[in-house]
């Protein structure tokens, strides 16, 4: 018998514009996958354990589609500046100090805590540079049995002389011993990660690119995140029409390479195209977005055109791992975009800020995000009896409320893939 | 002896673009006073007892400067309205509940429960057009030992017939009686609640200004929060050339009439020129603006003008009481203000936000919200350690972080006046 049952207040996406919610219901279960959900539990499942949550809301876990781990040291510091600035002062200073491994070992075993405390049950993350310290926060993550994408990243130019490697040879040769490195782990996987474009040379994106088809690796980077940004890639790209060609012009933008753009604010109509074309995936991160004043980005827009779509904590320049934080931020500031902006793109609701959080982010992962039959089974679950109420609430609104108050301290359990981490 | 000292690291705002921090130093309480803080605790305060917090984080209480209470029930949900469907559909279908003591003692039990647990320690609330349920949270609060202003609302055009005083006589003999049955509190004071210009006829204006005439009483109401709302008032008031002069010609708009208006986001130059004239508090509510899809109040100009400002909840338009995430929003607003609508004001910065979130609006109380000299004793108390991080964090650092991390369970102690609430 390789199955078990849980009972509670079941909620998952079928849709961006439909939650299946069943009451008191039963989800099954069986190799790591989902079974199926039922309000009556099946004969043929009668002998499998069963976990009681009466009452609880169990929802899958959520996707973190962007955070970069080293930065979680200064969550909720220095947000009085722009991305590049920030970069500079913030980012890298700290980023630098993963060179000492015994440093790494104690700001990475902090996050990976947080981490697990949290609704998130799959992240693709950002290390450092440097490979013993990446290779390090993958053994902490599998230890913990969150399934992740971790990243060491790479950058060898307009990076400050602490935080850069040689040359673009040196990193191809550290990246791919990385990449054999990584290959012990069960549940977290490496994904190639250019910094950004800025930060890497044609060089260096040659190399990752024969990386990329000789390991088939996913990519994960940053796309039109702000103006300046933007600015500064058209000059140091002359040959490319938009930001996303010069990840394109490498193979790294999608098509036959899984990848996620973060941000993807400042993305104009060709930029969008080739996204949509190439099955790009983008990391909304609403909170980020806000406190380095990039902007908000059209998220309605892709969500219209089909174009896979998750959320992102991207710490450090959000402040918490909370993925229920992010969601009502991205629905936050879909408001304000239209009231600001566009009122031709209607803000954001709550069926579809719960999909994105899981569904529509999971999907990197493969059948990941919800309860439907065949997913992977993973689940978080919610005790929300101190959030109380005098009035009669369904499941629905309490689930809709926790988007808004939900605490890690409300979190009483949490499985991943079918294993039972808490 | 009537004093008591707290040590700890003491943290409180001189102006808006200082910040006073005393490491584990000593905040010294005499009559419900402070009588100043030291690095070394003075001779003559020797004998006074010490409520150690040492390594902890001390900051004077919040005052939450718009609050509604009968609102918390339905905190978070019902988000996907704007201003005056929210109203129809949400808000007065629960405050309508409160002609039901019981229900009313059931929700506003959970209210003060959940204020008393927060870094609040001053509040300017709603109630409901109900007297007897208004007392019955008057009798609540002051029980708590939080002090605040607390409003019967008044109400007789445009409402629902079922949230609706008869007419504007009745709504006069019943607010003077409740402003009398009110006297018997000695921290929770009255303050006179017209809802907004669209629910109060010319004459219940009139005979409000009769009662704050009479009773001295403060006032607190709605301004130029939504654009749909200010066409109606344009409408509803042809012989006014702005929204606030409504209010003015009743008197109720500042000068001798201590007033708070919440919102402020579409106030034009001479609205404006009239808040600073006649001292009119700001009540900066930018969860709420957002939610609603309202805009985004320009809170830089408020502080330029030295208008006074402060922040509010507006639960259940905001989702939660904290006026930690207040401040937060308040800074992530203003940087998409910045953004995306006028370069030449610029964001606010946590010195800012923490200024108005204290001092800023403690001063509708009097001396409050500062640890110095003279000012009323309020004191919340911060234990950070859960919020783990590996390299070192000065005090200054500790508490911007709180700004975005801070959760109620944080908070090991409050003191309002000199009174020790847990």
């Amino acid at each position: 018998m390789k199955g078990f049952v849980i009972k509670g207040n079941i909620c998952y996406s079928k849709s961006s514009n439909e939650i299946c919610i069943t009451s008191n219901g039963y989800a099954v279960c069986e190799n790591g996958l989902c079974a199926g959900v039922y309000n009556k539990l099946p004969e043929n499942y009668k002998n499998f354990p069963i976990y009681d949550y009466t009452d609880q809301i169990i929802i899958p876990g959520f996707t973190d589609l962007h955070v970069h781990a080293p930065q979680y040291a200064f969550r909720g510091l220095g947000m009085d500046l722009e991305l590049i600035s920030w970069l500079d002062v913030h980012a890298f200073t700290e980023e630098a100090k993963y060179n000492n491994i015994e440093y790494a070992d104690k700001a990475y075993s902090i996050f990976t805590e947080d981490l697990l405390k949290s609704a998130t049950t799959r992240a693709c993350i950002f290390a450092t540079i440097h490979a013993p310290a990446t290779i390090l926060l993958m053994e902490k993550l599998e230890a913990s049995g969150i399934k992740a994408f971790v990243g060491k990243t790479n950058m060898d130019r307009n990076s400050p002389a602490y935080l850069c490697e040689e040359n673009a040879a040196h990193t191809l040769c550290n990246t791919e011993k990385w990449i054999i490195d990584s290959g012990k782990f069960k549940n977290i996987k490496p994904i190639l990660t250019p910094r950004f474009i800025p930060a890497c040379s044609d060089e260096l994106m040659e190399n990752l690119s024969v990386l990329q088809k000789k390991y088939s690796l996913p990519v994960q980077s940053h796309l039109s995140e702000n103006l300046g940004e933007i600015e500064w890639v058209k000059e140091l790209c002359p040959d490319t029409k938009f930001y996303g060609e010069a990840y394109d012009k490498y193979g790294m933008f999608g098509n036959n390479c899984k990848t996620i753009m973060a941000h993807c604010i400042h993305s104009g109509e060709e930029e969008i195209a080739l996204m949509k074309k190439q099955n790009v995936f983008v990391a909304h991160c609403p909170e980020s977005n806000t406190n380095l004043s990039s902007g908000i980005a059209p998220v309605r827009t892709y969500l219209n055109l089909g174009i896979k779509t998750g959320l992102g904590s991207d710490i450090a320049a959000g402040s918490t791992l909370s993925i229920f934080k992010a969601m009502a931020m991205a629905i936050q500031c879909s408001k304000l975009r239209w009231r600001l902006i566009d009122q031709s793109l209607a803000p954001l609701n709550f069926e579809e800020a719960f999909y994105i959080a899981s569904k529509g982010g999971g999907e990197f992962f493969g059948n990941v995000g919800s309860f439907e039959k065949g997913y992977e089974f993973d689940a978080v679950v919610i005790d929300d009896l101190a959030l109380k109420h005098p009035q009669e609430l369904d499941v629905k609104e309490r689930l809709e409320r926790l988007i808004y108050l939900a605490e890690d301290r409300n979190i009483t359990a949490k499985f991943v893939n079918g294993k039972k981490l808490f």
